[in-house]
């Protein structure tokens, strides 16, 4: 893809000043730290020019805080590669390693909302497919982990019934070996869609994918091939770029989980804002939802910090869809009041161990918050409408038919391979020959193509000549390869080469057909046909 | 795998308390946070005694802090699934998002290093490549970004012929438009070999791998094909577990970049600390050189932090071999004696800045860093090492005449061709095999290379494995191909095809010699022998 070189996004910083140094000085570190890394007598001059250094917009002194700036940075958009990782690496790479920088904020230009497409669903495409409108939705998690799949499986049904709009995975539920991946998630969606099976409103099981890198895409698609809508996944665990690449080739819910985020949120005056990281970074690699602690649990996020994120979820911001907030870390039912009037309509709560405090009947216990959920809006309900085709329409890991183990060779075919007929006709500059592609065009990274053509009596190849270079094999009968001013006889087995830019030709003055592999470079220059006198 | 259930790690905690809840609360607060995270009454009463829940192993106050904590935690090891992410995530996936908690430690069991691995090289192995011991190593980087890639590889090569053990990528240069990943990266590992070619001793380049997730492996095998031995890669950029994987399947030198880890460190008392992280964890991962900046730079580390980095990297840790802690962030000349005195030998001086402030001349600048550094220690060199070859790599004799327009086929053997006779003996990977090199080594320019082998009776290539593929086709007799965990009967003309790093072998086990065809790149990397159990 090409973009404009001159295009430009903006990073908002809050930089607070503990030593002797100017603002401007903090803030110029910065320009050169995230993109050339070198110092500024060693930058040649062009790069100011072509605006490859970062260039300070702005700087404003926060009020009330005499050493604390709020400082605006612009880069080059393509510095990024348009690459989640090294787009990390801009924002926060190295200067991670420097003390009191905060990220507030960040500006995007188009060039990235066309590269990096968002959610898939957002809030209108979750609320489609549940046919749920007018309320804040209520989603509870399958715990603890080690206890058995049936266990698991259980307790999706039970919550199913309670009338939950989504269950996840525990993010610790993983693939240990006391409940493996597949085997788990194809229970307990299986327990859900029963439950589905028999009345209108539907429940959502997005299980957690937090597998090895070899393993996550397999597991991404088991899961699909289940039936299932969406995924519970950490981008701190599995790596940010995982999540960007799940989201933007399978149509799937994201649900975003900040394990391992919160080093960023410790200090105020460092890393990257929660409403940065967990609102706009988050929903910029595809998260429909993001999970995250209200203020007055067990964890130390403010309301401030919270509404913040669901703003950042929620806001315009290009042609990115709005993701839900999802408030976690020790939601019950006697703060859906405190929380409703904070958030409003657009918002997942999640309640995870206080309804397992009433084990007893947690389809029960389920019902009466969703009871009091309701309560609290005006809620509209419509037929859940399919968003999504089959399960056959999961695409494959792997986009080309690869080349099997073996082809095996009998009577001059090869299996899984096929002739392109003999082609003889008026116009052309050869007869009676065929071919079969072997190698070279199914998916392998081969420099090379392997290929067999075979020439019927009195056919001929075209007489012509190119750069690259010919390796021909005889395999069937014989053969006369013109080369140059010089002609030799193919006998099977016997190798002949064409060097570059020799004019060669191969005929078949025998009775029965002349077969042979050529092989050639993959990347080669098109035949230039030679009219012989 | 199959683990023990009850095996144990250890997670060592500094704990700050700012409450007034006792440390007793708080440490169990995190047994239960990173294992089941329900409340107490909800835990199933066998999963204490089984284990699943955190144990608190010991709390000591630490002196002089009367509120601070040393903790010690174990966790049943099998809960991380043995999966990179899912270890991060119980190490420090949720508390993260709470205050005042530092990992400060972890002990871990011969489980874990029997999944993973650690470095592929390790100090040891990085000296036998170069042949250099009894002094610290030299690198630097190629930079700014944005320079043209001709001034990138022009650098480059400066650098070698100027004496630096090591030359990186900048960690900005990534795969932009401007300098896109393999054009760069060819480039630069060309300009090297050249200077390597005139001179014994050598300097390997190791290019920045920070493609996306489903590029990556592709950048890296472009990297070993072009006869790279190592990369620079970030992992908190592409993914802890990418990086763990890249590591244990590719025979690469892993320089791991702290990009991105900082706000761990930010504050003393919480986070990951930085031993453990870019010291034991890191060198977990594979990393077999880890960069971080060395204090009195640009960065905030204090001696204590690098040494304790150094530390981690280079002590005893059960299987896992020693790293080469890589001190960066704005080292120079002046710096090199405080530096030796606190790392000793066996340290990488990263220095890049300071030797572009000379460039006027880089080589010349190079020179007198790498004398001094030598000045410092007791140099000894020897020849560089170099790994075995297996069967389809027998150096073979260079004599041979240019490829003539015709080879015939007798009894198979190919005109103008020699057969370099069967091997069998004791040492080798393989036995009973000869060959005949056909295309690809006698001026052609062909992109690929034929050969043929013929296998005795009861004779076998080497079990071997590498990026490039094999096509393989059946000439004489029958043979067995072992691919990955299959077995395939190969006849005349059959069409074989290995992918990618796939696991084979060639096996004849008939009476009369089996011959085949073997086509491949031209360009490929080196195959490694496995070692079958």
């Amino acid at each position: 893809m090409k973009y404009p070189e001159n295009e430009r996004f903006t990073v908002h910083y809050i930089i607070t000043v503990n030593d002797d140094r100017s603002i401007e000085e903090h803030a110029s570190d910065i320009t050169l730290e995230q993109t050339v890394e070198v110092p500024m007598d060693c930058i040649p001059k062009k790069h100011f020019e072509d605006g490859i250094i970062g260039k300070i917009e702005n700087i404003q002194p926060i009020e009330k805080k005499s050493n604390q700036f709020k400082v605006s940075i612009s880069y080059r958009a393509d510095i990024t590669g348009f690459s989640i990782p090294q787009f990390f690496n801009v924002l926060f790479g190295n200067i991670s390693l420097k003390n009191n920088i905060k990220v507030s904020d960040i500006t995007f230009t188009d060039s990235f909302r066309s590269v990096f497409k968002g959610p898939n669903y957002g809030i209108d495409g979750i609320r489609k497919l549940l046919g749920v409108y007018g309320r804040a939705l209520a989603c509870s998690a399958l715990k603890p982990m080690g206890i058995t799949i049936n266990k698991l499986s259980s307790m999706a049904a039970l919550l199913a019934k309670g009338g939950i709009d989504l269950i996840k995975d525990d993010h610790g539920i993983s693939n240990q070996e006391f409940h493996p991946f597949k085997e788990r998630v194809s229970s307990c969606q299986e327990a859900v869609e029963k439950v589905n099976a028999g009345r209108e409103r539907q429940t959502l099981y997005f299980p957690m994918v937090s597998g090895r890198f070899e393993e996550i895409e397999e597991q991404v698609q088991h899961a699909i091939k289940e039936g299932i809508r969406g995924i519970l996944i950490a981008p701190m665990l599995v790596g940010v770029d995982t999540v960007r690449y799940i989201a933007g080739k399978y149509n799937l819910i994201i649900m975003a989980h900040p394990a391992l985020t919160g080093t960023h949120f410790h200090d105020p005056s460092h890393g990257i804002a929660p409403s940065v990281f967990l609102g706009t970074l988050f929903r910029m690699l595809g998260a429909d939802i993001s999970v995250f602690p209200h203020a007055g649990g067990r964890f130390h996020f403010t309301e401030q910090d919270c509404i913040s994120i669901a703003n950042s979820l929620r806001c315009a911001n290009g042609s990115w869809k709005s993701s839900f907030p999802c408030l976690a870390g020790g939601i019950n039912i006697n703060r859906v009041a405190e929380i409703t009037k904070l958030y409003d309509t657009d918002t997942v709560f999640l309640i995870g161990g206080s309804l397992m405090q009433h084990s007893a009947d947690i389809s029960h216990a389920t019902g009466v918050f969703m009871k009091k959920i309701k309560s609290m809006f005006n809620e509209k309900l419509c037929p859940p409408e399919e968003l999504l085709a089959s399960s056959c329409e999961i695409p494959s890991a792997t986009d080309q038919s690869i080349t099997p183990p073996l082809m095996k060779f009998e009577n001059f075919k090869w299996s899984g391979r096929y002739i392109e007929e003999y082609k003889t006709g008026p116009g052309l500059s050869f007869s009676g020959i065929n071919r079969q592609e072997l190698i070279g065009k199914f998916g392998e990274k081969t420099s090379f193509g392997l290929r067999y053509f075979e020439i019927q009596r009195d056919g001929y190849s075209s007489l012509e000549k190119h750069v690259h270079e010919h390796v021909i094999i005889g395999i069937r009968g014989n053969g006369i390869l013109i080369k140059g001013e010089s002609s030799f006889n193919i006998s099977v087995n016997d190798i002949a080469y064409v060097s570059p830019f020799e004019k060669h030709q191969l005929r078949n003055e025998g009775k029965e057909p002349f077969g042979f592999f050529c092989i050639v470079d993959h990347k080669r220059d098109k035949p230039v046909v030679v009219n012989d006198e």
